[in-house]
């Protein structure tokens, strides 16, 4: 199979996407709260990746990626610089094809992302907790090893399997008014946006992002990028500046991006808790907390919600 | 419809419960994780009462129970003692037929399920915190109401609902070598005992018990009946007596009961929560803590679990 990886996916390349990733992945389940739609005045469809392999919807980017690499390549591994779920995704994805995942992270991680890394076998690397550090010990690793860099979300391979969930939501629910997601460094989200666009053109696509991190917020209303410096949220899948691969495709294809405050972060978590009984984590109770803080913008609509993931540390809960 | 009360629901008056109350509750989704599987040596498929309408199976045998009062009946609204799932469920059943759920609560019970009882419009009677003040309040508002008692378990017509649960996994997830509930009171695990004979005979039916609160498991092996005093378990779900209708469906068609430290229940509710994505009250991680503590019982068996609820005090975790 080829690949063109010079353009933004196309709606067969996230079709084939699907078929490639599909004995790999969950198709997750949509569900619903009567309470809750009563609460915010909308019907809510909420996709959840949460129940995704590896606890994220990162593992349909992973796989999509690492099964378009050839004999050659996925012999010499994979490897990435990342600190959350798409460091355990991609360690994940590897060992369907009996590759090396290396993985650099930073040494103040947390001891459960370590452990999640770990736990599918991905060779991790320390560095020092900056984005320099970061790169150049990636750099290095990838000379070492002859690996092939798999980035969390600017990358086309990623980001028509990221695209996958939303297609899954559309086929799933039948016609929505508007598809959320959160907006981190935007693989999930240009995704969703390409994805609405090919299977439910008159669907709104309307992001939503933590105000103490808005800088996909600042790109895309001052139509040029913005990247994030020092975010300060809860949120900490959302803390990523945008790409060059995903910005573009958000400035065309998504209407609208909303912000939200912590407080309503932390209150949509628990309220996704308590009323759907599903753990998600903060950055996934973002875009509840967006029709929670904008309620006119989604009053009797159908809604479907992306719920990103779910790898939560049950020693640090925000309450 | 006629129903006989008079004896053990067979296959046809739960065929006849499913049809009931199909339009009022969710087919809940059965849930795998590879990851919990690898750990224990066995092939778990979770069924996910914890994801039903009020947050746990007791809507199955609620429902149930409401529809098939008739008019004259359900005009004088519905009545329990019950200071958990079953007061929510009861309430939200009687709503669906615009009726009155008149709930008997001890006055120490937990805000949370007051609230949850509330929300529902359900009509709270205070009491006492012991048996005596419960079942007084109980006959009192009775009298002056004329409503029905629906007793939480001790009733075929909820037996019939709650064994439901098992019916919809069984048919969901083909042979399974043994199927797996909790038991306090008898309803869910009797149901799920009755529904396993008529769809899987060849089914073994193991519940789970804490050690704490092991009346059941006394009875069981005693074949007489033991009744539950002072139970003291983080399972609140699983400190009741057994019934006069659950106990001898045990007896009859239940395979065997083991019991499970507190520290176990802890254990796998985390596990759950953690690997899952999944909110279960403690009673619900019951049956995993059995498995982590007898697993010669279940090496290498297809193995059904029914998560009966996840109705949580988030301020109150066990960790």
């Amino acid at each position: 199979m080829t690949y063109d990886f010079t353009k933004v996916p196309d709606k067969q390349q996230i079709d084939e996407a699907a078929e490639r990733i599909k004995k790999y992945i969950h198709h997750t389940p949509t569900l619903s709260s009567a309470n809750l739609n009563e609460m915010f005045g909308c019907e809510m469809f909420f996709k959840c990746e949460n129940l995704q392999k590896a606890g994220a919807f990162k593992s349909r980017g992973a796989v999509n990626a690492v099964f378009l690499l050839n004999e050659t390549e996925i012999r010499k591994g994979v490897a990435t610089h990342s600190s959350g779920n798409h460091a355990a995704a991609l360690a994940r994805a590897a060992i369907l094809r009996n590759a090396s995942a290396h993985i650099v992270m930073p040494e103040n991680s947390s001891k459960v992302k370590i452990a999640a890394v770990k736990n599918y076998g991905g060779i991790i690397t320390f560095c020092e907790s900056n984005l320099e550090s970061r790169e150049s010990t990636l750099v290095k690793v990838i000379r070492e090893t002859g690996a092939t860099e798999i980035h969390p979300y600017n990358d086309p391979r990623i980001i028509a399997g990221q695209a996958t969930a939303a297609k899954e939501l559309i086929g799933d629910t039948g016609f929505l008014d508007i598809i959320m997601a959160p907006v981190g460094g935007g693989g999930l989200l240009s995704g969703t946006a390409l994805a609405t666009s090919y299977y439910s053109e008159k669907t709104k696509v309307i992001a939503a992002e933590p105000e103490q991190a808005n800088d996909a917020w600042k790109s895309f209303k001052s139509k040029k990028f913005v990247p994030s410096i020092n975010p300060d949220t809860i949120a900490d899948g959302l803390r990523t500046s945008l790409g060059s691969w995903t910005f573009p495709i958000i400035m065309e294809h998504v209407d609208d991006i909303l912000t939200v405050s912590e407080a309503n972060i932390v209150k949509a978590m628990r309220l996704i808790w308590e009323r759907m009984k599903i753990i998600t984590e903060p950055s996934s109770a973002v875009p509840l907390a967006a029709i929670m803080q904008h309620p006119e913008v989604f009053a009797h609509q159908k809604v479907g919600i992306i719920i990103s993931g779910g790898n939560v540390d049950f020693d640090h809960l925000p309450w």
